[in-house]
């Protein structure tokens, strides 16, 4: 370690997101990507204000694109005031873990889930406790009864893709109201449901989103979380201490035209859901075991071949799937729900295997 | 505060950045924006990108970009490996305090600076110690000769706009080499010289700069800061711990046009110089005292009437410049340099006050 460094820094072990190779041809099915693309109204919104203001700094508020959210959200009641955004939603759980989940008492989340959760708790020193999945890979809302300083887990959880009803979730927050309890939703649109509609019966609730996965923006940085307006508060004053104005002009008017372009978004989620209905089956077919997921990737080992044999020959024929070299899952791959073409490519390759 | 709070929320007191109000035909001194607008080919490069890639993720590591400025600086010997891109320069600066200046003794900094570094060190628990300018606002070197965690300064200084010539930013290095020298060069290319011509002599400095203000491209959120290869790991580790992707798509291809116009680059550059010398001059005739300056506005009191009330006259004739109510400095304004129409409507309302 340089004697320059914050003692802090030596421990990190940074989060390594999937690969972005720039090969071409490539099958890439390994970054939960939308092969849909973007709204052209988004396409539209941006070229718009381009042609405009880049020279100005964006409104550090980003108020227009916390109206279209809340906007979008009405019929449960969410205000602009409970919404926060920033830049992907990374950046969103990295503020909730400084100023929300930074606790005396050790917070809570699954062994298998979101490997950026670790990562938030050294860069904060946040003490955790990891709660296994059961062996059917589930969270069981009984195993988050016990003393904490927070929770947080996707829902769907990742990388697995199973989905936890809002029963549980609602069981979780009731046994635990003294502690925030984060659902982080970034895949939810598959075919889950969202705890939005619970915020307002829950002080304890913070739901985050991103625009990455189901509006196909992963290119232009843009995430969310919704909550009671005085938890909404403490992100406000993180994120003012740290980044003035963390999602730019661009972003900003796309992302308002993303939640604009409901048919659109409502056409991409059911093509992806259709895309990963019959790509289980032929992965089931081929001697796959999939978990049931509501999430745009499917989370699958098959019954003979190791998960980082079969990830290794799809390489070689550019395919690229990701595989997570830890405790459990080890036999797994993640495969994100690609064109039909991409899905068939797959197929082929496996059947071929 | 709430019981959901982190404790160290409550205490924060963010930063609040000049306002962006929407009123038409304002004409808007307090923010520093350029008002020649970003190079024709960064608008260019913005659309190409729009229409292919936006629903793929950025490059986590932003190479194209770090080695378009590495580039730009190879006269010095710099390397892409020496630099560190982030969302602004205040990202940048946040990860500065969190992964260098987080030390056992207080920092340095300047009694009259930028307003954000009191901030960063409330979020991340950083001591401070602020070291008054001299009567005539200059950084004296002299000052910085005792023991510390890190010292850190824009230059030239904000909101003052006077440049310390780097012979005097060696006598820091050269008096801390156990310290991390922190030079935050927002301004700089208006006149004054940048200290990247010292990184590679001084392995405890670091150089921030911005593309908000030169570049004009306030609207698309990149800074940058360059250093030994040592210091910006410790910086690459916090981001990556932090944000994989802080940077989208079109602020990367953006940035990267921006820096292969230097033509656009030196003409804006110049456009704001002249304007500078001339508003300067006016002021003067006006009874206005201007500290000298090498940024894109002028600091500055007239002899009789107080800044407060300077400002809220030019306000209510649609003119926005800056006022800090705050010690030493509460009799002046800071008035970014416009173009030659606004600072024209600047010069004539002062007049008929």
């Amino acid at each position: 370690m340089s004697k320059y460094w914050s003692s802090l820094v030596e421990n990190l072990k940074p989060y390594v997101p999937g690969e972005q190779p720039k090969m071409a041809n490539l099958v890439k099915l390994n970054t939960n990507e939308n092969p849909f693309g973007p709204s052209p109204k988004v396409i539209e919104a941006i070229q718009k204000e381009l042609n405009d203001n880049l020279r100005l700094y964006p409104d550090p508020e980003s108020k227009a694109l916390k109206e279209a959210i809340a906007h979008y959200y009405t019929d449960h009641g969410i205000k602009p005031k409970q919404v926060f955004v920033g830049n992907g939603s990374d950046e969103v759980l990295a503020h909730i873990f400084q100023g929300l989940l930074k606790q005396d008492k050790p917070i809570l989340f699954p062994d298998i889930t979101y490997s950026f959760y670790p990562v938030y708790c050294s860069l904060y020193q946040v003490e955790s406790e990891t709660i296994p999945l059961t062996d059917s890979f589930e969270i069981d809302p009984a195993d988050y009864k016990r003393p904490n300083g927070g929770i947080i887990f996707p829902n769907p959880n990742a990388p697995t893709g199973r989905f936890m009803v809002l029963q549980h979730v609602v069981e979780i927050l009731e046994a635990n109201p003294d502690s925030v309890v984060v659902v982080d939703e970034a895949y939810v649109d598959f075919g889950g449901e969202t705890a939005i509609t619970l915020v307002n019966d829950y002080p304890n609730l913070v739901v985050s989103q991103t625009l990455s996965k189901a509006r196909s923006l992963a290119g232009l940085r843009v995430g969310f979380a919704v909550a009671d307006e005085e938890l909404i508060e403490a992100l406000n004053r993180v994120k003012d201490s740290f980044n003035s104005y963390p999602l730019d002009r661009l972003a900003l008017v796309g992302a308002v035209a993303a939640f604009e372009d409901n048919q659109w978004f409502e056409d991409s989620c059911n093509g992806v859901i259709n895309e990963r209905e019959r790509l289980t089956e032929k992965l089931e077919e081929l001697g796959f075991e999939v978990l049931p997921s509501k999430a745009n990737f499917v989370f699958t080992r098959h019954k003979e071949k190791a998960g980082a044999d079969i990830a290794a020959s799809l390489r070689e024929q550019g395919i690229i799937v990701r595989h997570f070299d830890k405790p459990r899952i080890s036999d797994f791959l993640r495969i994100t729900i690609g064109t039909s073409d991409q899905n068939n490519s797959l197929i082929k390759a496996l059947s071929e295997l």
